[in-house]
């Protein structure tokens, strides 16, 4: 644990304390280790810890937490898993984190309307293994196994979206506790609703700077009939993208299809002891029947051929595609331990498909220009992709370096009509690219956040300087 | 044209006036007739028309007109196409029209991307037959051939919702004139970002009460290779909705599922000169390639023999289907002219789709046990259906009948955690029922609307009373 200057703050005014302490008895703590725990992120910003942290177990606590710290002038920060990546839970101004991780009841599953009601603090992993028997998903997968209201407060998407969408259409209504310590619902759990402002897709994405989600309903999926899974190496990067293009065209479904480059794919070998072949890769999956998952597999077997695709290896064995899969989630670990004892920086942008595969071999070229090792991985279907560096932490000079070379990445990302965050959020990370990237709609933003939390408390600091 | 006490209404200020003059010139008119054309809406609501109506040809026109209305203190209603159904444009506190139908330009396809830029008076069947030779559509079909920027203000879905998604999931971005007469545009072009709030689902399904849409950027998808039609007629209405869950639970990505009533499809019938059955039906469509095509054709026919469907009778033919949806866009006038001289009235709400049937059945109960002549027919996949009545203007009491059956028609989906309007919005037919459906978050939203206008001059007495 490092020492941090916050670790000296004045403690919470005992007024303050007695209240959490009638609220929360001893689910208040205010020990370093876990005052530590609660002021990192999972990427490389200095850890900025609370100056207490509660473990909620009802809204209604929430709602009386929120209420005490207002009339202390004391901000307030949600925390689910602790996997966010742009800084997103950083107690910049101190305060109380929430940790709404015991909050993890699955309240209903209702297996007809193809939807369920959970509590912020369910897992993703969670969440699937008790829906399995019930032949339903959720497929929103960031990898991460975070929690469902800390992915509904980033917006979260991951491997399934370009097909089952992003936590913008996987949400149906959220329980919210405001920043007046009022409890309310943004929608019914009708699937559409044009019931006024959509309050359900103000709240996701928002970072928990407007209000405090401790309830989740979700739409499912059926788990498809059949699966399939797939993995082909490509001669060039433009090669996979355009194979993927093109299967859209034709109305292929694709579940998944990420891509990996030649670092990456050395990087996976390495660390999944796996030997794959270390070129452009990108991974498939095929929901649907047997015979459509056969179409599907065909179609583009035959596009990745036509686009200089090597052996289109497919399979539809549940451990060939579980060792696939498993591959790609510890992606992230294998790119950062590339170099032993190195600390991982994430970053992520997403662009029109169109211009994908010159962003990534631009973007491919300024990091070979450069000193710290890199992957790029993505989800192709949405123009999303990802940099992890590994970055030896006694090299100040190797973090300037990726702070150069994340600004060009963001700039020529904006410069193609994308966006600077695909799907981490802003946090504290991206402050200024917001403002690049949307100008003056910005202060639109800041008029809802003086608007629900006028003193500024929920996760201060966040997504934008009021 | 029916008189009205608003025509009495003080002219516009003559500064106003020479303003709107200097800015528009004689795309400025006040005559009575074009008044009242923008002052009525597609249904019962008694005509509210603007003291002034003003045709934009572009967005700087839209910002200049906002900025002047400001500063005279008078109202801006954005108008399309008029066919909202909630009385979604009537000036009911005066003011100007702004009709956008002129701004049709369809500015950009990036038919790679599968995305399009349009401004806000593009209309559907417009898009589409433009989009016809590049091989893409856009799914959105509410019935009425109405405006891309009416279509995001109110929300819109219909008929491809079930597997496209509502206009929710089909905007990409908006360009949108701010209450202070900004510019700003809600995001890039890229698929899905996580950067800060989300302002572009906060516009769509506003009303025109938060800023004045006029260029929308909209995703498109590729026209599938096969396309089938079906038409069955059921015993009973839980037949044929059980018929949908069990395709929805086997995967079948239905493209397109209606269910018409009995009473409809005698209306269908006559109106269109069919002879269809005069039961329960379902019409259906199924996208995909041709052997997609067919199995879902089979897998459906043989769920709708086992829910004691008839003939299940498919086809290819791009004429029959053609006929088919024909006269499923046919059927609200159908409905309405069910009686010579009669006016219509459509409400809609939407229920989890496991309540539907019993929905359904109750408020067929109810129709049956009144005088008016009604029909039910709606976006079954959703849990989505509309009542359509066919009044005698010249009979108050069965006006107030209607109300009556709507009053309880929301009340029932109300209590099913349902919403009291699945796609028309709220207008000023709904304003009651949004409290009751939703409580205090209708605070949040009155907390936007006087954050973004803060003198309640865009589109005002909408949604909700301030």
């Amino acid at each position: 644990m490092t020492a941090h200057p916050i670790f000296a703050a004045p403690p919470l005014a005992p007024a303050l304390m007695t209240g959490l302490q009638a609220i929360f008895g001893d689910r208040v703590q205010t020990g370093d280790a876990i005052r530590d725990q609660h002021g990192r992120s999972e990427s490389h910003f200095t850890p900025m810890p609370p100056q207490a942290v509660v473990f909620a177990e009802t809204t209604e606590e929430v709602a009386a937490l929120v209420r005490l710290c207002m009339a202390h002038d004391t901000p307030i920060i949600a925390f689910g898993a602790g996997t966010s990546i742009e800084g997103n839970t950083l107690a910049v101004r101190g305060g109380v984190a929430i940790n709404l991780s015991g909050m993890d009841a699955i309240i209903e599953v209702n297996a007809e309307d193809f939807d369920c009601v959970v509590q912020a603090g369910v897992r993703r992993e969670q969440l699937n293994e008790y829906l399995r028997d019930k032949g339903l998903f959720f497929p929103i997968d960031p990898g991460a196994n975070a929690t469902i209201g800390g992915m509904a407060s980033t917006r979260a998407s991951g491997t399934n979206a370009v097909r089952y969408g992003t936590m913008r259409e996987a949400v149906l209504s959220l329980k919210v506790v405001t920043a007046d310590g009022r409890i309310i619902r943004t929608a019914r759990r009708a699937r559409k609703s044009a019931a006024g402002y959509d309050l359900t897709r103000l709240f996701v994405g928002s970072e928990g700077t407007l209000g405090i989600i401790t309830e989740v309903a979700l739409r499912l999926h059926p788990i498809p009939e059949a699966i399939s899974s797939a993995v082909c190496a490509f001669g060039t990067l433009k090669g996979a993208v355009d194979t993927v293009v093109q299967s859209i065209q034709l109305g292929v479904p694709l579940a998944r299809v990420e891509i990996l480059d030649a670092v990456q794919m050395r990087a996976v070998n390495r660390w999944s002891k796996l030997d794959y072949p270390e070129a452009p890769t990108l991974f498939f999956e095929f929901h649907g029947s047997p015979l459509q998952v056969g179409e599907q597999v065909e179609t583009v077997g035959a596009l990745a051929a036509d686009n200089g695709g090597g052996a289109f290896s497919w399979s539809n064995l549940p451990e060939e595609r579980s060792r696939l899969w498993k591959a790609r989630h510890e992606a992230y670990y294998a790119a950062v331990n590339m170099r032993a004892g190195a600390v991982g920086w994430a970053t992520d942008v997403c662009v029109p498909i169109s211009r994908l595969a010159e962003c990534i071999e631009q973007t491919r070229a300024d990091l070979d220009a450069g000193t710290v090792p890199a992957t790029i991985l993505g989800h192709v279907g949405d123009g999303n992709f990802h940099v992890v560096f590994s970055i030896d932490p006694k090299t100040p000079d190797e973090m300037r370096e990726v702070e150069a070379i994340n600004v060009r990445l963001v700039e020529r990302a904006l410069a193609m009509d994308g966006t600077c965050t695909g799907e981490h959020g802003i946090g504290v990370g991206k402050q200024d690219w917001l403002v690049a990237e949307l100008g003056e709609a910005v202060d639109l933003m800041r008029l809802i956040k003086r608007a629900f939390d006028p003193t500024d408390l929920l996760n201060p600091g966040k997504i934008f300087q009021l």
